[in-house]
């Protein structure tokens, strides 16, 4: 025990559908040394995995071998921290009918090290406890805007994992019981139909077929917009663009409204590319929030954006797990 | 702490915007004794907690004598487990406009034993862990269906009290985003409003005014139905009355679909007076969660009837409390 706290690094993989991210980490949340490969390609995961430890020999040699490295951390679709495993994984050809235990596979290659597994939304939380905005706090929710929303909630200082481990499903609660989005899990109407990059990009092409505006973003195939372009109207002024924001807002606000009748948080933390439009869609969500909590909540929680680096955020995420193992 | 554990017995007290009742339990859930007194026609704390040691007095020695007695547990409205006090209770002259520290003062007046307080539905929750349905589960959600619909909820083996003590307002959750039934709590649209004793009560009254089906209910004062009578209605077969459960427990099955997606249970315990229905509401309840959950939840849930006996469930929940301090 006393020789393992003395490890002063984790190793973070941020596995994701393109790529695969590693980082070295120090407890203060420091990368000390990355690198990555592409995670597709590989028809087994014993070549992944080979692939990746391959790719981390050099860095781990690079901070001083694997003696220096205390645990890993994994962020993965789909992935179940109660065994490491990643399970049914649609994106991953070595995971998509199937259970997977990844996290065995890498301790075995990695002199035995801990190793844990959650998904990336999981990951973000642990991460904003450890090195982010959420230090010395214990009951959270993270809501990651991204191309899906997820969400990584933490009660008593304890990630929420369930019965099953894949507790915090929160893009997936339902916004809207009738004429609601069609949503990539078979359903209508989640959180995640509106409010993730692709549900911006929707939202677009809804007020742009619905009214008459004016807006920069006529000038593009309605098609092909997305979030990123809604962003850059936005900030470009455009009326429309914004209107789209507090569309999204009012929603994550409506839906926050109903988290804190769950589990009262004392704060709710916004993490991903969505979160760079900064107060455009920061206003909106504080201000529906407390026009929809219920009176015992309305002035409690904090509404934050992730303390966690942008292009690095994912893998110290990771990185967190590691810690805590 | 060896003395402690030596004592055989809890107080609990199930503290109802009518009666206070108290009963002595075991570590089995055996009620060993019992009393209550009204809780109306206090004006201050002082004399309300005074009537209660007084009637208390015998029960207590019965068992024989505060040495026996490890610790009591309080079920209350508007309870905060954090502090032991009692916030802001609408039906309570003595707490309707400020905070009461009632479990401090309990514990002065007996002996300096430790004192648990909470809401209704939370203490049910630490009940069926400890003595009903839930032993040996570390993740379930209890919903209470009464005047109100309550929830207490339990993650990794411990009730969810959030970051002020008031989480788990499952009642409070917004099922009808448009045209949704008015709530006590000044919103629009909560679960509470259509699945509680009087949710259901409207929903008799909005069906028989809607159709023109043929049912005994019709031989009512419709603005007087109760939730007793659509039950006994239904006990005899009466279609309409059957028809107000369908509708009562989809809506059950639609909010425990977004429920699982929060924290994955592995049940959801219905506690209460409406649960004397059976089939009639847990039938519905089922099928529509499996309708609505999200794909890798529809086959986890249980869905129990409380394991709690009726009359005393009150009591014995309020009295768990007592065995977790």
């Amino acid at each position: 025990m006393s020789t393992q706290t003395l490890k002063p690094y984790v190793i973070g993989l941020d596995l994701g559908g393109t790529n695969s991210v590693f980082g070295i980490v120090d407890s203060r949340g420091e990368i000390k040394a990355t690198t990555a490969i592409k995670t597709q390609g590989y028809e087994t995961v014993e070549a992944y995995v080979d692939a990746c430890v391959d790719a981390l020999q050099p860095v781990i040699e690079e901070v001083g071998g694997i003696e220096q490295i205390k645990a890993m951390g994994i962020g993965a679709p789909n992935g179940n921290y109660y065994n490491g495993t990643i399970e049914f994984a649609p994106n991953l050809p070595w995971a998509h009918d199937g259970v997977v235990p990844l996290a065995k596979m890498f301790s075995e290659r990695l002199s035995n090290i801990p190793v844990g597994l959650t998904n990336d939304a999981n990951a973000a939380a642990v991460g904003e406890m450890i090195y982010g905005v959420a230090r010395g706090m214990k009951n959270f929710i993270v809501l990651t805007l991204g191309t899906g929303v997820g969400s990584g909630i933490v009660i008593n200082g304890q990630v929420v994992y369930g019965c099953d481990g894949f507790a915090g499903e929160l893009g997936h609660v339902i916004m809207r019981r009738e004429n609601g989005r069609s949503c990539g899990c078979g359903r209508n109407g989640c959180l995640e139909a509106y409010c993730s990059a692709t549900g911006v990009a929707r939202t677009a092409r809804e007020l742009l077929a619905k009214t008459e505006e004016p807006s920069l973003l006529r000038e593009l195939d309605p098609e092909k917009i997305t979030s990123l372009d809604v962003s850059i109207a936005a900030g470009k002024g455009d009326k429309l663009a914004k209107e789209i924001y507090e569309f999204t807002g009012n929603m994550l606000g409506e839906a926050c409204a109903d988290f804190a009748a769950f589990s009262s948080p004392e704060a709710f933390i916004f993490f991903g590319g969505m979160t760079k439009a900064g107060d455009l869609i920061m206003d909106p969500i504080k201000r529906s929030y407390k026009e929809h909590a219920l009176k015992i909540f309305r002035d409690k929680p904090q509404f934050l954006i992730s303390g966690l680096d942008g292009s690095s955020a994912a893998v110290l995420g990771a990185s967190a797990i590691g810690w805590e193992l």
